[in-house]
Order: C-alpha cells, then sequence, then structure tokens
C-alpha cells in the first residue's frame, strides 16, 4: 500500500491523495460507509459502487460473533464472502466490546467480554484481535487499542494511551510472525488515543508514529466530548502526525464535522450517521438535514434534494418515501440509505475537486452556510 | 385494452397471448406480483423491470387506510406515486376485509367492517371500491365480489353468488356514470365466485361472462379447498369462459399449480407466494424449494440455482445469503424476493416459449418432474 498528496489547498490543511492498495485506489479525502456484518444495511455492493464507494468498513466484533472467522476464512476473506471487491477496512473490535458488551475484565493482556447477543464469555488480546483481522482480510486493519469515554478523567485516559501503547507492541509481533493468509497486503494503522489532552496526545503521537507504515488513526475523539475541544485535537494532530501519510478520524461525523476535520489535515472518516440515521427517516441535503417522517411533507411531490441526482431522487418524491416511512416497508431504509451515501460520497468528491481546483476556503464556507446549523 | 390470442397448445389448453393496455402490453401466460402498499416490499420499480416484471398488483384495502386514495389522486395516480409506468392491476378490496379486518355486518348494500390497525369503523361498498379505484388509477380493476371460505358450505356459496351479482350491477352502474379520472383506460374484471360447487360455478360464470369486455376473473379458489377440487373448478371455467378474453386466477400459487392452471387455460396470476415466502427465506429452484436458513448451506457456497442467472445468484452465494438471513439483515429479504420473483417470472418466460415452439406438453411434464413434491 502507499499514499501520494496529490494536491495541498494553500489557506487550510486540506489535501488531496491516492492510496493504492491491491484492491485498488481510493481517492482522499474519502468516507467509509459501515458494513457491519458483511453488509452496509439494505444496500447491495453495486449500489454502493453506484453511489462512488471507493472503501467500506467491516466491524470485527460483530462478524467475530457472527458468522465468525471460520466461514469468512472458508469463503476466502471477506471481500469474497460478500462479494465486495474494493478495498475494506475492519477495525480492531476493540471499541465495540466498550460500548456494546458487558466487560468484565481489562488488563495489559486483553479485554474480557460478555457477548451482547447471547452472554458467552470471550477474551479480546491484541493478539487474538489480529489473527480475526488476518482472516478477515481486510486491505486496512487497525490496531487494538483501548478508547475510554469522552468524560473520562486525565489518569483514565492516561492509562488508556499507556496500555494502547503496550497493546500495539503485541499486535506489531503478532503481524510479523503470521504474515497475510491471502495473496494481497494488509497493512495495520496505530491509533492515536490522548482524550481532549494535549499532553497525552502528544505522548500517544510520539508512541504511535513509528508503527505507522502508510496511514495513522486518530482515535478516541466524538465519544462525547465537547465538538470545540474535538477540532483542537484534529489541530494538534495536523502538527503532529506525518504529512507523507493518510490520518483517519474514526466514527466522524456530521456533514459539517467532516469539512471542518478535512479543512485540518484529515483524509479518511467512517460514521455510521449517513446509514443509521437514514433508516430513522434523516435525510441530508446541501440545506440541511430533513426528516422524512414530519407530515409536512405528505402532499409534497418534489425529490429530497432538488440538486441531488441519486438515485432516489430521481425516481421517488418526499411524498411517497414518507408513505414507504409511514408503512414501515423496507424499500423506504434503502431508499434513505442510498440517498444519505451519495449526499456524504457526493460531499467527499465536493471536497477533492474544490481542493483540487484551489477553492476549497471560499467553496467550504458557502457550502456551511448553507446547511441548517444542526447539520 | 384488448386481448390477442398467439398461439393455442395442441395437447392442452394452454396458449399465449398479449394483453394491450394503456401502459403498454402484457405477455401471457404471466404472474402479477404483488404490491401491496404501492410497494413489491424490498424491491424498486427497476429491479422489478430487471427480472421482467410486466404488470403489478396494489391491493385496494390497504391502500385505501394507507396512504388514502386523496393523496394517491393527489400524485396523479398509483403508477405516479409508487414511479411505475407499466400496467398495474388492483384488487377490490374485498378479499382483504373478509380476511383482515373485522367484520361486522355484510348486506346487499355493501360491507362494515374495522381497520386492522387501528379498529376505526368503515363501510366497503361496491360503489366505494369502485370509487377508490377509479382513484388508484390501474389499468385493470376488479369487481367487487364476496369470497366465503374454502370450507363454507353450499348455502353460503350460493348467497356469495347471488350477492356477487348484486354487487356487480352496483359496480358497473358506478363506473358507467364516472368515467376514469385520468387520461388512460380501466377495464373492470368480473370475478366468478361457486367455490367447489359445479353447478354454483356454472351459475356465477353465466352471471358475470355478460359483465367481461376485456378479461374475468376465478375467484374463491386456493381458499382452503382441495388441490383437485381447485383444479376440477379451473377445468370447469377453461369449459365455459370466453375463450377470445385473458381468464385471471386469483391468488394462486405454487410453480406446480401455475404449470397446471396454464395446461387448463388460464393467462394471468398474482399470489403473495415468491415474496411473502423469500423473505421467510424460501428460495424457489428448478429443482425446488430451498430453506436457505438451514444450517447444511453454512459452508455451501455454490449459488441458489446453478442454472439461475438473476441478480441474487450471479452475486451471492447460499452462505451468505444465509448468514444475511441469520443476521436478520434487510439486503437478504431483497436478494430472495430478486431471486423468487425471477424464478416465478422466468417460469412464465418459459411455458410462454415452449407453448410457442409446440412442446409445452413434453417440456411441462419434465419441469414438473424435476420439481420436489410440495413445488
Amino acid at each position: 500500500m502507499n499514499f501520494n498528496v496529490l494536491k495541498k489547498d494553500v489557506n487550510s490543511s486540506a489535501r488531496t491523495g491516492i492510496i493504492k492498495t491491491d484492491h485498488g485506489e481510493i481517492q482522499t479525502p474519502i468516507f467509509i460507509p459501515i458494513g457491519t456484518h458483511g453488509a452496509v444495511k439494505t444496500v447491495t455492493p453495486a449500489e454502493l459502487k453506484s453511489v462512488k464507494t471507493q472503501i467500506i468498513l467491516g466491524n470485527t466484533y460483530h462478524l467475530y460473533l457472527r458468522p465468525g472467522t471460520e466461514l469468512i476464512n472458508a469463503a476466502g476473506g471477506l471481500h469474497n464472502f460478500m462479494g465486495w471487491d474494493l478495498p475494506i477496512l475492519t477495525d480492531s473490535g476493540g471499541f465495540q466490546v466498550f460500548s456494546l458488551a458487558r466487560l468484565n475484565k481489562i488488563t495489559d493482556e486483553g479485554v474480557e467480554f460478555q457477548s451482547h447477543l447471547d452472554g458467552s464469555r470471550h477474551f479480546l488480546t491484541p493478539e487474538k484481535s489480529m489473527e480475526i483481522q488476518r482472516n478477515l482480510g481486510a486491505d486496512i486493519i487497525m490496531a487494538f487499542d483501548e478508547c475510554p469515554p469522552g468524560d473520562a478523567d486525565i489518569v483514565t485516559i492516561g492509562n488508556a494511551v499507556k496500555r494502547t501503547k503496550i497493546w500495539i507492541d503485541k499486535c506489531q509481533r503478532y503481524l510479523g510472525e503470521n504474515p497475510s493468509v491471502y495473496n494481497w497486503k494488509q497493512t495495520m494503522f496505530p491509533i492515536v488515543q490522548g482524550g481532549v489532552f494535549p499532553e497525552l496526545r502528544k505522548l500517544s503521537a510520539e508512541e504511535m508514529i513509528p508503527f505507522a507504515k502508510c496511514g495513522i488513526a486518530i482515535g478516541g475523539l466524538a465519544v462525547g466530548e465537547e465538538k470545540s475541544a474535538m477540532f483542537k485535537m484534529i489541530e494538534l494532530m495536523d502538527e503532529l502526525l506525518p504529512k507523507d501519510q493518510p490520518r483517519y478520524l474514526m466514527g466522524v461525523g456530521t456533514p459539517t464535522d467532516l469539512i471542518q476535520a478535512v479543512r485540518r489535515g484529515v483524509d479518511m472518516f467512517d460514521c455510521v450517521i449517513p446509514t443509521r440515521n437514514g433508516r430513522n427517516g434523516q435525510l441530508f441535503t446541501s440545506f440541511g438535514k430533513v426528516n422524512i417522517r414530519n407530515k409536512k411533507y405528505k402532499f409534497d411531490f418534489n425529490q429530497i434534494d432538488g440538486n441531488c441526482n441519486c438515485e432516489t431522487c430521481s425516481n421517488f418524491t418526499r411524498s411517497y418515501i414518507r408513505h414507504l416511512f409511514n408503512i414501515n416497508e423496507v424499500l423506504g431504509l434503502r431508499l434513505a440509505t442510498i440517498h444519505n451515501l451519495h449526499y456524504y460520497l457526493n460531499l467527499m468528491e465536493l471536497m477533492r475537486s474544490h481542493i483540487q481546483e484551489g477553492d476549497f476556503q471560499n467553496w467550504s464556507q458557502n457550502y456551511l452556510n448553507n446547511l441548517t446549523k444542526d447539520s
């Protein structure tokens, strides 16, 4: 895998680039849709490509529980299993263990937890996370890190930074001793922790940078802290992280967040917002959010966004989509998902083209002005 | 609307034909997927076309309750509302009133019932059914009939035949006084009732035939009676119904049923089986039914049916589809629906081509021999 910066914005840290993987190229800045269980909920790989998805994310925790790595390995890896031939990134499983499972014990060895599905006991270690990710076969795999909540105190965050360093040593060792089981390369991204404490962020960045071959992640943000604190940390990361590697801001965010983070030098994003909020009837547009369940759309025969040319907007009205949500029809979930993913991926494409053309600063300010406040 | 018979089979009553409507042609024999609430569950109009759907069915009862005819009328009819520009058939609402709602009273005037959704009281009359169907704007609309259960006695069925005649007079009168509200034609099909009693079927056929302009339906079958009794009634209908009009067997059936009924002169079918059973994980193939939830498919990386070229079979394995059902992922429902609809519509196309080529009898016998018993 390698990364080339194509163009740097003169007024901000925004830049365009290309990541080359054995499953194809990724143009940055990019957004990564979430394919929790080996499927981006409600949509097919062909539809993902039609909205210009370049890379998807698979959740190690969910895939480990169902269907399990034995099956995915037998299928020839996650790409083959789900019929997706472009790049995949898998997370380490840690975040879901911390947020979904019942935690029993965290030690320097790993995390003992009980499945949120059936209460069964599991022990996820750095080595186990790497073993699972080797079997899933993603192009980009994530180091096993400890991610405390956004309101954790400095001691807790400091311990998480310390443990994240202990764990990445184990990840690195495992990967060195156990090469990819498939005939393509897998690149591990280390994850910088440190909460909203600059000194801890700095320490974690120093500790993680040596592990970064072609990409590094900013973790532990968008977990409950203030937005302003998040952006300060991203600015700090922009100063400290290598400029010749892609920076991946995990779990972020709203359209506004994406633009603000690209300005601060972020190249990659993943987030459940477009897909999950879509399934709740919240649609993103160039003028802000639309809650399609709202009664005011009952007789509204316009498309969701007059500026949008996605499959949903090209074929269906607000009135019809509202009706589908009202009757709990699955087709509504699909149409909302397609629209929102198209919106997010189109937004990234717009950012790339305006960085390329040199008018990113003006364009992005106008774009943000047109959005409603909470978008 | 008009109908032309293209080719008659020499060994059976099977025939091919073309129905011309203001929304395009329908090649018969044809299967009509069910679009209950203005959507064939889980799939888009484009996908319906990709599996060669030529006409869909909308349920008057469901559409009347949600979203209501005021909205569909404001949208310019059901075609516009849901984005489907090929022919539509709507049922009369009667069958759902009898099977889903709480019935309060049936008189010669109509049916008083309470909504299965909220218990609200409604009175569905022949005139009201026609008014709703005028607003929905389907190309083919169905007379309001009384459809008793399959185990009803001869007196009950006789009364239903009598009432169906009283009601169709009212339907006819309403339609004469209230032409289509859209700029396309709507043709009403009368429905022959009579249960499994030849004399009542004969009487009902005689009463209904004068109302048939271009199509007549066989109702009150597949409602719990024996299969052999159903086929006897279809044979009787084959003798009695006009040969120059399409015959529509309502609510039927399995792949075997379709072949057996085409042999007996039926041209049109609708049924929930391919869509509903698909959503339950039951997939139809050229060798019989597959329950994709079965554990034996866990490591089965073959396509559902090696002879099938649908989007599902072209892209996904049994193992993956089984996984989607296991995690209750909506994409599984879609892939199953697409496969089953493709199977049904492809089966109709196979029948048409073998009738056309003159080897329908041999071909259909072979085909039936390859199916498992309950398909």
